[in-house]
């Protein structure tokens, strides 16, 4: 057991034992509002806090010493059996509490809790008692916090789809191996979360929502989740309020290295950097396009509704956040396709936004204009520049395999939901708003509906997806060679 | 004007000027047809014939030599400009014979023919004269000739797209300029396809065809196009007939270098080439799965109905032909997507099939399941095998960004549908349909509508992506580049 197939096992138990007990503590943190409601479900987020905990101890304490170091292949496996481990058992408020029965369902709501993907198979959200509920937009914000981690210091290092690039600024961020100092990244990103989370709270607090509901929503923001603690969502708040939330789901999806550039007063180099002003150049142009349209077709919004319902869906589907203010599948046609296409944009790279990512689609773009030129003059190496520095050939390349996997999986999701019985748009929505770990979709997994209907195949397969989409497909897959398993 | 910007303008124009008097001739192919059934119309052939002739006469001789050689410049310049120009010609039947009075509807009608598209603009074919729905018929023809040239002998020198690949054992294939002994390909190729429309022909009036259907089928099939002389495409004609069609179909979406292998006897090359047996697996695999699902869903049609409806279905749709025996977008809701995803296979690279082309999806998957082995050995080179051979990395490189440029363009193509008003899927599917050459799409521009309702804008811009499509996207794309044109 201590090295199996080339894996310290030791160290992977160790780590998991340790999230574990972190995740206990965190169910606890429900327990006043189940009090102070009086829902009578303080018991069970007790009762999970501890199996939780103890769980994590008993693997804690069975291996001995600290591991020295993690080498890659730990990496892998930890990154992807955590996820799957701290769903399992942040399943268990669900099913004590009986809020949810079905142990597919209570899996699918968790998984889509902590991949932020927001996606719910709850029929009437504000029936569910309120210590659940916390617990539920929790598991967004633990999401988001592991996620920022995983992108921003273990990502670089594993090599994944030239996530190398975003990093490169980063204090702290090495190469080789997950070295200490990458405690030192992540407690100052952890600040910078922590910092957003409580101006958020603040300015929720401000606009008249009681502390339960500025908690639960800013966890669902600074996530990019999307889980509300309402069946109408944000279409329940004030327009202040959706402001509020507009500007904060740009926090979340921009990279949090350039949040420490601006903590740091760097603010040029926040705007120079080329990805950042592509993210608001979309946000610009997707909001101007969408408010047009709603303002001056037929059933003509007032402009300030127009602007509010525009720049809210945009930010919310880009960003992957997946909050709602208006059934977007009721407006004109052709905003339809735009929803569409804005599920595969994604946030900013070390954003806890999902999707293909910014950065990516930057560079391909890029790539495609430098290709007709290096068809004009074959001979010249022609490379593609970011942020003023050349990126190298072998980056783009994987961007590339990055890109196409992407897309490859998304067809295949497709399929399999189609194949389920989904209808073309249904099936379509459904595939992207999970693997790009947005939430809503199109069609019957719209923004007013929801994923109950989905039968339980469905709701594993939708879950993987999330898992896939969240961990930037790579680490999951590789777990599926043969040729990893090989010592 | 004798060379401008670096180009040799005589040898465009004497090119073009060669070109229209062939065109010409053909449009007069039509006027049997047109005196046998007594449609009024040779007149208008004859016109348009005499009208075409004289200004391609008038180009060419306005130069005096031969040219010596044509460049990978011109190359470019005089692929594009044909197809335009011999598409502005095209359409004087049309508008001569007043059978089409607009000239948009001309234009996209005719540039639906020779890109072997088969879109069309007409809501009632058979009420049509005979004369120029022959010569409607004949541009698929024409278009289809041009296109095995093309991507045969034409392509492989430009260097677009990791086209490089399949030519590579075709006798008479030189790497750097137009060679003389294009010609020698050319003639074997042409031979290659006048074989089989003559084989299609006789079997089409084997089955009772009159030899005007028989001949516009049999056009509309081996340049993979689609134009039918029924209102009710293919579902007009017997069973007989429309196995005939999807063998034909397959024929024609086959590289043609296999073809002329397998006319010299040597099967065993055939079999053993990689893209042939993925684009047979692919066809038999659709077929399967729509024919299990077209049988066994309630409304349950008898087995060998679903199977033929089925096979005709996935092979008009991956070969891009685009015939039609039943409204696909009535079956059961999991094949809409289906039918979606065919849209983007494409034939055989070398064939007269549109799409992406099965060679690149092949690359491009085998270099995604190498991505991971990648991954997990970072230090070895692990190169992309076809037939038995390494592929270069510069040619899955090219192979991706075409992949890229084409997903990239048909979401550009669906979002200007979108916003012109078409809703959703009837966007996507005119784009797809187009970019792809295939003809009839899904929503309103299916397979019993047609495009009329669009309005001229998208028309012209719908035109636009069937040359971006047939050209293999670069062609065209590079003449937009200012860098193209420097001297």
């Amino acid at each position: 057991m201590k090295d199996w197939k080339g894996i310290n096992v030791k160290v992977v138990i160790k780590v998991i034992g340790f999230l574990l007990v972190i995740e206990g503590v965190f169910m606890l943190a429900g327990m006043p509002f189940s009090l102070y409601y009086n829902d009578h479900k303080g018991m069970s987020l007790l009762y999970s806090g501890l199996i939780t905990m103890l769980t994590g101890g008993i693997l804690w304490f069975s291996t001995r010493k600290n591991p020295k170091s993690i080498g890659r292949k730990e990496g892998y496996v930890i990154v992807a059996i955590t996820w799957i481990i701290i769903s399992l058992f942040g399943t268990l408020p669900f099913l004590i509490s009986g809020v949810i029965s079905n142990f597919t369902d209570a899996f699918f709501e968790t998984m889509s809790g902590f991949t932020t993907t927001g996606a719910t198979i709850l029929t009437d959200i504000e029936s569910v008692p309120k210590g659940i509920l916390f617990w539920r937009s929790m598991t967004h914000w633990i999401g988001g916090m592991g996620i920022i981690v995983f992108t921003v210091a273990v990502l670089p290092i594993l090599g994944i789809g030239g996530m190398q690039l975003y990093a490169a600024e980063m204090p702290g961020v090495t190469k080789d191996k997950l070295h200490p100092r990458i405690t030192a990244t992540a407690k100052r990103l952890w600040a910078i979360y922590l910092i957003i989370t409580f101006a958020e709270t603040i300015f929720l607090l401000f606009g008249g929502m009681s502390l339960f509901d500025a908690l639960c929503h800013t966890f669902g923001t600074v996530a990019t989740g999307g889980f509300s603690t309402r069946n109408e969502s944000i279409a329940a708040f004030s327009p202040y309020i959706q402001y509020v939330i507009v500007f904060f789901m740009i926090l979340a999806g921009t990279n949090f290295t350039l949040h420490y550039f601006a903590l740091h007063g760097q603010l040029r180099k926040v705007w120079k950097n080329e990805e950042f002003r592509y993210f608001i150049y979309l946000i610009l142009g997707g909001t101007i396009i969408i408010t047009l349209v709603l303002a001056l077709s037929k059933s003509g919004m007032p402009f300030e509704e127009a602007f509010r319902n525009s720049i809210f869906q945009v930010v919310s589907i880009i960003t992957t956040t997946g909050y709602i203010t208006d059934n977007y599948l009721l407006w004109p046609n052709m905003i339809w396709f735009l929803i569409l296409l804005m599920m595969f944009i994604g946030g900013m790279a070390g954003s806890t936004g999902g999707g293909i990512k910014v950065v990516r689609q930057l560079l391909l773009l890029k790539n495609s204009m430098l290709e007709l030129k290096r068809l004009i003059h074959p001979q010249a190496i022609i490379p593609v520049r970011m942020n003023g520095k050349v990126v190298s050939q072998d980056i783009i390349f994987k961007v590339m395999a990055f890109f196409l996997i992407y897309i490859f999986i998304f067809i295949i999701g497709s399929t399999v939901m189609a194949l389920i019985g989904l209808d073309g748009p249904s099936a379509i929505g459904a595939a992207a708003a999970t693997i790009g770990n947005i939430g809503p979709g199109i069609g019957s997994v719209g923004p007013v509906d929801n994923y109950s209907f989905i039968p339980s195949g469905g709701k594993w397969f939708l879950s993987f997806l999330m898992l896939l989409g969240r961990l930037e497909l790579f680490t999951v897959l590789i777990l599926f060679s043969p040729a990893f398993w090989k010592k």
